[in-house]
């Protein structure tokens, strides 16, 4: 930590501040400047609560050096994580393709499409059963039921099956369900549930809330993390801007950013940022392009029919192009090797 | 709900749509225009899930008229909803001023404080017994021994008191103990721990969550009136933008836009914008000039050793100044009566 | 600055980035701490361009400590600067009203105004008589014609006028007409414009840019003050975010913010942000609550009738309302003393 | 158009909006619903100026349905708009890459980067001979004499040259070296210039504003255009949001967005977003992916020592790599042709 003085800061200021500093059990560096003295801050074993030295008179600001995360974090572990489910590999050399409906809506629905999907090059199947729901009128997903379809579904075609979780209360039975467990972005910082994740044996998808800073996403894993668990698949899903002709802005710079600073590996959801289907492939292929390590993306063999997202669900016709675009990009070359070095 | 045509649709895709619209059970107000047609659509006595119609052929976009929310909105309610508080009225003629650490750290602690802020003015006692904490790492607050730190202050001052919950598991421990539940901003739209406080009959301070929309936040006080709570308190705390100088930007505009909206109480909380303390008064004066029915406010005695939120706590000196400017304002101007009619 | 290396930098990049530090005629402070090193740098004149130590291998981050503004800064000059314009005093202890319509119309319209405006307590005039607008189909103003009539209307009722400047064309004859000239929140960073303003001998009104930082705002300012021109009033007027129930969204907390940072008055613009008329008074009682030095406000006879900005501008009514509510305002205690102090 | 009325709007207000719209001599078409009427409006030849109607009794709403831009919209144009310069195709089946210094800095300089951006496979130069920087401290360019340098870089190399023009005053001398003129983010809203660009009959390069909406770029570029010069390049360079570890969030979904709305050719910007070069070749290639007609990209041989913009500026290796990076996309893949259609 640095604390930066102000330019009038008298003599006795600065070695009141250096004594709070030693109090706190730290190191004390003051560096004198031509306009005014900073103080380095040493010795600290985990972040400083900043408080106490923040409202010392003379101070006017404090800037944090060492980062909050560890274990998430690649200083810790300079190796990529990567995080296996049946024959997949989240975070290898390949990227990873989850797809399938927003809401499970019937048996039928969710095997017809897991078989149309796993045909069209899918790994792995995705299904809402618990819905958070901006509106307490709209659709609330089927529940219980929906987890037994969507195991139907998986003994049927071999995909893994993701799933969301949206209270600590049904956590126990959509672990015992599925294959990965999604914590939506609406729950980034629900940290009831991110203990509990961390419990958890199963791998967990952690969504980025649509305003989270790259430091509180990271902070969110660390939870997980830091309860046991960690195996962790991080998933941008657009922010929320003054931009208003997509739903959310996708946010494809995390993905490099992230990088460099995680070993967890990284996938694009392109389809809530879209908010429209006509996007969803251009987006798709701009997460691949840009280094992640898969895509999570709505599908839907009659998106006019859905229960929830319709719009923003892409045509099995779309998907299966857009699954052909994605074969044009060199399996080896998702990934850009110079930032992780 | 207005279904809006591409300048080039053809008769029978206008046709189309209409049939969709009346298969839906509801009535379809064709209205040709210069350039294009568009469709009215009438009959729906809730909210229409418009993906249905959003993928038909020749569709450009979906225009909504009807509000999704109902039991908080002011066309079902004209009257403005008081909140009644031990001898304290939230959304009444004069502004409330709720008060207190973020954290409770100590019995004395907080006795000593909730007994300084009654003196000055305050009419509530904030302070947090469980803490959200973004860092795995940072204190998490008293739990369940900070509840009865707190009621004990209630004891020796009359003071009501506000607390936050932030999860089911201790939703009941809460309850019982505190006269205002508080919903922070990260849990706003936590839709379960939302239906528990619908269950409560409790009173519900609901902060908006720093990417909320009005809608949105609207929503998420609808959650909590359909299951039969309706002593909603609405808070709003700043929002996520790109101004870098403050935590968060407060959104101060959002008090007389509610107003005319929803006839349910709101508040300030000039406190987690301003991000340090010389910024608190004057973002609480601004709040009650533009017509919030009061403030929520940290204050701490020795805000350098706080465990929590130091830099924006407002000392006891500082917070008797805010109170005594506060007084200049009439007590009737607070609110905008103008916005309401 | 402060020059924050890798974890793992080794001793010689240490060494190297000393080195380079030196070579640009400065002084390198290397503060070894627990887990990196960070280097002060002291020394620099100006604002060092970091683009050279920022490349070098094993540095991680710059991170700058010395402000680049100098002029605009109350470091420079500690009392606070009050710009005189006719009797008015933008920046001394009574808040200061400029009240008009958006668009100069008519000869009689801006005369007929002014006396209505000058009658409620108003205490300059605004009027637009060179619009920037954002489609190139809408009205452009009157130009020289409407400058005409403003200095009638200055004539008729001794009240000094502000109106917008929107190129280095025309700053002359705008120059020539008003006593205050206007730049516009979409040529803050229009520099050509902003060195030509400060040549001037009249006060500059300048807004913030929609978009713009604390740091960009004051380094607009910078570029008047530079040319030579100190009479640099500020004036906050909404930036953009995600927030779409107003226009834009006002950031008020920008002025006690600036306060403690430079000398020069602001001011609050309540009307663009608010973008509907009944929002406009509450927003500049906050402004006046928080402590702005002003307000520049839209008044219109017959808003419904306006060429540009009818919805948010107010009728006299509501303007004369505003007026009375303000005057409840203490006149000392919308300078908030604590924060310069 | 469409007008909102109140829930509880009395039949003499519907009656009295419908007389003001035919007052404004267009149709009016109330539509009654169950809870509210609204009021379709038809027969404007442009857009109507809502202020009027806004601001009746009764009405709550008003919502636009055709949009204000013409000249640019594919409405009017169906085909793909393609800018020839040289043998450059900008919007046809080859993505163009432009790259080059952020300014130019000697003669030597920028011959050399020419000759080895050329190399690399880049097929047009850009630099910057008038910069306008954010301090009136920062270097500003060298000027015309930047000018005559580029001008012997493309006699020397044969590559088209791009550089950015900053004001009125300066507009002739940058037009009649260049082959396209930028014009940059913050004078997206520059009437002026844009009035004068539209009046050259050489391209013009315009970029997005930080803060731009979709709809105000096309009407920036609708400003061009309406002054008779169709030859517009359309550029999305990052947009201002909370995310702080870019200097700008890439909007990559612009590009498959404006594809559907506009005619002419899309350029991605990743050095401004990136801001740090390890971001850059992450970042283009995702903008190629999404269907950008090409990047443009700053490169300099010595980053460290770079004038401006080092930091995001890549090295001659990186932008070798990137290009040979981009070759695996296939030729015709960068359009998304079903989004055109």
């Amino acid at each position: 930590m640095l604390v930066v003085m102000k330019a009038n800061a008298t003599e006795s200021e600065v070695q009141n501040v250096c004594a709070c500093i030693r109090d706190l059990g730290l190191t004390p560096h003051p560096i004198p400047g031509q306009s005014r003295v900073a103080i380095g801050v040493t010795g600290n074993k985990g972040p400083v609560d900043p408080s106490r030295i923040a409202s010392l008179h003379g101070v006017i600001e404090l800037i944090h050096v060492t980062q909050p995360y560890k274990l998430t974090s690649r200083e810790m572990k300079p190796d990529d994580t990567i995080v296996y489910c049946g024959d997949c590999e989240i975070g290898g050399p390949e990227p990873v393709i989850i797809a399938g409906p927003c809401s499970v809506e019937s048996r039928s629905q969710i095997i017809d499409i897991a078989q149309e999907v796993k045909e069209a090059g899918a790994h792995m199947l995705r299904g809402g059963a618990f819905k958070p729901r901006t509106s307490p009128y709209a659709f609330q997903g089927l529940g219980e039921e929906g987890l037994q379809y969507l195991s139907e579904a998986r003994d049927e075609t071999g995909l893994p099956i993701v799933s969301e979780v949206v209270d600590t209360d049904t956590f126990d039975i959509v672990e015992a369900s599925v294959d990965i467990i999604q914590i939506g972005a609406r729950n980034m910082q629900n940290y009831s549930l991110l203990k509990r994740a961390g419990k958890s044996r199963k791998p967990i998808l952690l969504k980025r809330w649509m305003s989270a800073t790259l430091k509180e996403f990271l902070l969110a894993a660390e939870y997980i993390m830091s309860e046991g668990n960690s195996n962790v698949i991080l998933c941008e899903r657009g922010i929320r801007t003054f931009s208003d002709f997509t739903r959310f802005t996708l946010d494809i710079a995390i993905v490099p950013a992230l990088r460099k600073l995680t070993h967890l590996p990284i996938i694009i959801d392109p389809s809530h940022p879209a908010g429209q289907r006509d996007l969803v492939a251009p987006l798709g292929r701009a997460g691949i392009a840009v280094g992640a390590d898969g895509l999570i993306v709505e599908v839907h063999p009659e998106p006019e029919k859905a229960l929830s997202d319709g719009p923003q669900s892409l045509t099995l016709e779309m998907f299966r192009d857009m699954m052909s675009d994605l074969e044009s990009f060199s399996p080896t070359a998702h990934r850009d090797t110079n930032v992780t070095s």
